[in-house]
């Protein structure tokens, strides 16, 4: 069962020395007790009233990325897809840990580079990597890197999907649509203030990231709040090049999707102005009863089957 | 960039679809305040003097099981070797998230039975399964899954690899070697209650799990400890069936190497046969002052390079 190979030049060396050289230098979060080099990181959380946010989300060559984008790149996506679910809730990024499934012809630039993009999106967003671990894949196979994210949040102002109501104004942040042919899928922005933001302002009934696409994550919203939408596919903010099917099927977007109580929505749009004057926040439709859905929506994107 | 394809019959079914199928009947543990179904799981963490440890495991087909195996046994590994990290340090397993990468062409039959194995772990063990995701892989590509798991402990008990002294009795749990061979790494056993037993015990200075050989781990734990070692090979407790070879360098024996003050540990060894008389622990050495290696050690499984 266990495969081995000869080490190429270039390529990975023997696993503890590539561990030794992707844990030099790791960004470490002050409740971090033990980082890289034990069987477990060790954690200190959160006092009363703090919860953990748990998540992880995985990156494959050919599927969200290839060889030929900058490997630094690769690294900040992988980490900052992670991170936009953390915001999507209203928490902030805490503790990562890295799972790189490569082969053994990888060359070590690559995966060095990789996580130098890591580690300035770590840094970026107040994060640490708290460890890892590295496998080996049969020769040829693309590289899997799956990352595990902690984040932090007060429980009494985290946003799930589930607290929609019909009535309640439907917005997002940003401009969508895109994402991939424009290059943005890699250079992608988590909205973290903004999500810790719209947590704390009041009003905000249930929050998402735009990860699939609208036409697929504005189901899973209404879905978890048990209600239907009325969406506004004119009023749709729309990246430079974009057109509204994108918008609602490119996916990789990672803004947030978000609703909130109508009487609060003129308040906390002037609000949101002042603090995030250079990010637009978009009313695109109301939440509706249950079996209201204008437009039916599909497409999408789907990991498991065409559009 | 994108890659889509059309659903075969018995394959993979479209994302949501097969989210919806997987995470049917989860175990949850009593922290999880949001399971699978939202940006990210939602947990109380353990309240003033707990601790958080965190892992991220990966298993690969073709490097760590083939198609030809029980997928509910591979589901079963998967789970357990994390499992056995967070009893390295003396912690109890709690919330996992799993990530799934696998090509269309998959059975859902394999997918559903590989968590039925999950799902045993999990509940073997008092870990849940707060959610996880599914990513697609080009045709052809092997299965990647990634487990994340968290563990609690108390501060003060948890045993790191970094608190070995010269001096120390250097002691294995249970027996070594041969694990691929008879197919013991597909149905280990972490050892939960024996990990956090000895974190508890008092005189244990230090503690991870093997998992890639002694030849491989005993190094670690004692660079991690400013120590060498004085390993007895004559003392190595072997499978029926293993050489002393076969103990230092076949890995995934997933038993707990730890050492124990030499005044601790006669009463320590008692005490173990009273609360584990099924399970020997076994004194293999003593650890020694930095540069004495006795003997040199080197081979085990290394991901990158050959032994």
């Amino acid at each position: 069962m266990p495969r081995k190979s000869k080490t190429l030049p270039g390529a990975l060396p023997p696993e503890d020395e590539l561990v030794r050289v992707l844990t030099r230098g790791l960004p470490r979060t002050e409740r971090t007790l033990t980082g890289a080099g034990d069987d477990c990181a060790v954690l200190r959380p959160g006092g009363a009233g703090r919860v953990e946010l748990f998540k992880i989300d995985a990156v494959v060559e050919h599927i969200h990325f290839t060889r030929a984008m900058p490997a630094a790149a690769v690294g900040w996506k992988a980490l900052c897809r992670a991170i936009s679910d953390i915001a999507a809730m209203g928490g902030a990024p805490r503790e990562a840990l890295i799972s790189l499934t490569a082969p053994p012809e990888t060359p070590l630039a690559w995966v060095t580079d990789f996580y130098k993009g890591l580690k300035r999106a770590a840094r970026r967003y107040g994060a640490g990597i708290a460890g890892g671990e590295t496998t080996s894949a049969p020769a040829g196979s693309p590289l899997v890197i799956s990352v595990a994210l902690l984040g932090e949040a007060d429980e009494k102002k985290i946003l799930s999907r589930a607290g929609a109501r019909p009535g309640d104004v439907l917005a997002v942040t940003g401009r969508l649509g895109d994402s991939f042919a424009s290059g943005r899928h890699l250079a992608l922005t988590p909205r973290v203030d903004e999500g810790q933001w719209l947590a704390a302002a009041g009003g905000v009934t249930a929050m998402m990231d735009v990860s699939d696409g609208l036409a697929k994550d504005l189901p899973r919203l209404a879905k978890q709040s048990r209600c239907g939408w009325r969406l506004d596919l004119a009023a749709l903010p729309l990246h430079a090049g974009a057109d509204t099917a994108g918008a609602l099927a490119d996916g990789e977007d990672h803004e947030l999707l978000l609703t909130v109580s109508a009487d609060r929505w003129p308040g906390l749009l002037a609000d949101w102005r002042r603090r995030f004057p250079r990010l637009p926040l978009t009313r695109i439709g109301t939440m509706a009863p249950l079996r209201t859905r204008e437009p039916k929506l599909s497409g999408g994107w789907d990991h498991f089957s065409g559009a």
